[in-house]
């Protein structure tokens, strides 16, 4: 991975067989990033497994064949003194029809370009929410408790 | 609706049941935002109805099962006085089949987060184009009158 | 096309009938833009050809009828000398379902928005990768060499 900065703004390029979850969250941890917006990267995933929330769970389906990255948005928060990436992925495949949902995973095809826009001096949280069954981003955790 | 900004961008979060556009036009009144985009959000909805222009109209699609959010991506300018919002929803469904267009109305399931960059010392305008027959963005209204 | 600047944000106004390429390009080479994040535009093209790439090469697909822009998402950077805009394009037709990829060209229909966030003293490249037989985003030219 490269990440370069501009004031409050990233950009990072991921690089062939890379996987995603585990890269942006390895560059929120060495960056020391809090919180932050994950605003529509580009490129091509090998392959990725995505999710569609059911209510319950996450109903998963495997993206087995090289897809274009049309956005892949989202945020990071911290959780658990982690940080918690969280990601949608627009994509679409040979025939161009789009398929997308939750990330629940993602190897990185020829290369992937991800904007990354920071909230200096902010931290989000992302606590389990017992009503909805799914961790819900808090943008002021310290006010919540 | 949770609501914090670093500089000239906020991060939102919308909550269950809340109404998409509502939300934002009052956030727009309320922190006096008249210039900003708004980036990609995701999350889920509830239901909502999206629209495709036809030259003439918007021809309404009715989504009434709850849609993971991939991108609500648009702009807040003013018009007559008050806030005008315009967002595009691409949303997957069960089957991660993509649908998306025009956002007409939308209700938040699960969560909404959604990344707002303002201008500062701007302010858009969305006049009626008369050749168009839809308000259109102008990003220097002084300047055409 | 309109565009206006606030600090190191711009909004992007295209209008009915320009090519999305070719203004881009003209603005990223007006404006001296060496580095940048186009993040989301909506609005509505009224052709576009798009690619999904098979390993070799980009596949076309024509758009030929007027389709919803839902995403167009993408990098300005610097390649022999001139600007290098690449976009994707995520779109959605009359029946509401959602195509995209790689974006090789399109003509704007209504009207277009087009948020972009530069990287001040950054410049980015777009070098041949022989490995990869495309052009990919290098963050850091200087460093590579």
């Amino acid at each position: 991975m490269q990440s370069v900065r501009s004031g409050d703004r990233w950009m990072l390029r991921l690089d062939e067989n890379e996987d995603v979850l585990g890269a942006v969250t390895e560059f929120a941890r060495r960056e020391e990033i809090r919180a932050a917006a994950l605003l529509g990267g580009i490129g091509q995933v090998r392959r990725a497994t995505i999710g569609y929330w059911d209510g319950t769970q996450y109903r998963p389906r495997e993206l087995s064949v090289p897809h274009e990255v049309l956005a892949l948005s989202g945020s990071i928060a911290q959780a658990d003194g982690a940080p918690s990436v969280h990601l949608h992925l627009t994509a679409s495949g040979p025939d161009f029809e789009v398929v997308g949902g939750h990330l629940l995973g993602a190897t990185v095809g020829a290369l992937l370009e991800l904007p990354v826009a920071t909230f200096p001096g902010r931290t989000f949280g992302r606590p389990m929410s017992e009503t909805l069954g799914l961790r819900r981003l808090d943008l002021e955790p310290g006010a919540d408790v």
